[in-house]
């Protein structure tokens, strides 16, 4: 066991546990709502404390060009500019920077990119990123790794994971205040030789936690599934397991029943903006925006105690999204957050109770056969 | 004294009272939220609560367009659409039909137009009108009136009078509904013959309360504050007096101080969404999205309570609104409305402790000489 990860109860391989960062402990598993920008999307922190969020996470490439770390850390840090009292959790921007097609530089050293906001020259190393998310001041860092394109040639992604092991060693190296977690993450796609490499290198060195990269990037579901069966195994067992990006509800309990803990996704926000709202029920997940809402005069998920649903019938956010008001996309956002952090405590609560396969077994039901995009 | 409305402290002609409508008694002086179209723009209801608001606004002209005033009854009135449940006041819709310039047909019987929504005709009448409030389940309905352009010739501005004095009599005799109240309403510009004409037309009938229409469209400042000098006096002393859609925090304690009693206004939350807030000192209102305010890491207003200044910087909500993340505009307008409604309650406080006076000199001499373009 890590010293800052316990679990406490298992089901099968689903782990209820707990992390000790330095706002306090939070309970796992759990969903990460992303503020991209410091800003989770229409949501204030005291709707994102009270549906219970007790991790938010923040892109450090955003911050770092904007409003800039240093402006940050003279504000306070990234707490006191946020308002948000739980955990902060900052990715490492090297996905964002890698995402610059054609305006990047990759050298041993780092990358070198221009700024999509003004063009200008900047430069991120391994360094680099951990000292912009040490200035942030955020709870836990990530590490900065290479995000190779997944069709490179199979010698190509190797020299990638042994750019990202070095990386992963210099992150380490370069954390100065103890306080800050660092978590580490293995790459390697779908391939199960590069996976075990990447998961060698990374689990031999004394991260906080250990994050599994470059899943949810294109791959078909069926392809994600396979890594984690066996990935997530190849993890220390004792420490936190981060799935990036990652996902739908039937993802993610897919993702804990393979003994993941912690998850981020834009997906309750974004397809909150678009009028996707997540319920209890068959489907899953509607369009609130759909004609046949229009007189519906339940909320949107009878169930669910979030402000939209307490308060709100479908049938005015469904006026709301159809003559666009901002209430709508607010209402659906935080809705969605309720639902994704309803569904963790509900996870919680069976792997405790020793119920998490009939869960699992039931989200699955509901979520076979759906056709995704309209989620994408 | 009106049977519903009822003055508790006098101090000078600015009165401390209550109104019983529907959902209960509220205090006034209060201002009013606008939700044009059933929501104040970015702001739940609980929130809307939270900092003091009693009565919210909704427009007619839209609501009856879009959703329809039937689907809204259907789904159990305005209240249960909206989730406010507090009192709701409706404008008649004239207003918006009269700003479609060369698209409506004015007669006796009322106003055909063309909806600005699909072009197709629509008729509003003084019985249209209520019954359409009606069905919305208002609390407080407004009386259809003409709102004439005021560079009328002025026996046609009489003649206008004269055709809303005949309005006003149709629209009380078409409730139907005993438990809403209707307010009459009175026009005449500037002219204080024909504002005179018009005090003793509309008060010569049993509204439940007397509004003052067609000021704030455009005068000088000074020109509405000498017709508020005689014109609240006109109206009849023992029931409420609303003038509608004002105004700046000095147009409003300048309009208490004549005897007016509600008022609403957009510019709270329109203000709010272009950046500009209002604050308890020097100067009253400013831009947040000035670069002065990038390291400022004070609240917006720091004697107030909101949920804005409770838990963020102006640095911080100087940020969103330079990215352009949808929580600026929520915040500031949160903020602006607790801000009016804050001093809708010193105004209260002060009438009932006999420092009025004090009060309006305050505000008065921090709304001195202001350029308020930037809040038009």
């Amino acid at each position: 066991m890590s010293e800052r990860f316990g679990v406490r109860a298992v089901c099968g391989k689903a782990r209820r546990g707990a992390f000790r960062a330095r706002q306090g402990t939070f309970e796992t598993p759990t969903f990460m709502p992303v503020g991209t920008r410091a800003s989770v999307k229409g949501v204030d922190v005291e709707r994102l404390a009270e549906v219970g969020a007790s991790v938010m996470l923040v892109n450090t490439y955003h911050l770092w060009l904007r409003p800039g770390a240093e402006r940050i850390s003279r504000l306070g840090g990234i707490h006191a500019f946020t308002g948000w009292k739980g955990q902060i959790l900052s990715d490492s921007g090297g996905f964002q920077v890698f995402s610059l097609k054609g305006m990047r530089t990759l050298t041993e050293q780092g990358i070198e990119f221009r700024s999509h906001l003004d063009g200008s020259r900047q430069f991120l190393s391994p360094e680099v990123s951990v000292r912009v998310q040490q200035t942030l001041g955020v709870d836990i860092a990530m590490a900065l790794d290479e995000c190779p394109s997944s069709d490179l040639p199979f010698g190509q992604l190797e020299e990638s994971l042994d750019l990202t092991f070095r990386w992963a060693k210099r992150s380490l190296d370069a954390r100065s205040d103890p306080g800050m977690c660092i978590f580490g993450i293995t790459q390697g796609g779908c391939h199960r030789e590069l996976r075990t490499r990447a998961a060698q290198q990374i689990a031999s060195l004394p991260f906080d936690g250990f994050a599994i990269g470059g899943l949810s990037v294109g791959e078909p579901k069926g392809s994600m599934y396979e890594v984690l069966r066996y990935h997530v195994d190849q993890l220390p067992p004792g420490s936190i397991h981060y799935l990036m990006g990652v996902g739908t509800p039937e993802d993610i309990v897919e993702a804990v029943s393979q003994g993941v803990d912690i998850f981020d996704c834009v997906m309750p926000t974004r397809a909150g903006r678009f009028g996707r709202v997540f319920v209890e029920g068959e489907p899953p997940f509607f369009n609130i925006k759909n004609s046949r809402f229009a007189e519906d005069s339940s909320p949107i998920d009878p169930g669910c105690a979030c402000v939209a649903c307490r308060t709100y019938s479908r049938a005015y956010v469904h006026y709301l999204f159809k003559v666009g008001e901002m209430l709508g996309p607010q209402l659906a956002s935080i809705h969605n957050l309720s639902h994704y952090l309803s569904l963790m405590s509900r996870i919680r609560s069976s792997i405790e109770g020793g119920s998490f396969d009939a869960l699992y077994a039931s989200i699955k039901a509901r979520w076979a056969s759906l056709d995704l995009h309209e989620l994408a």
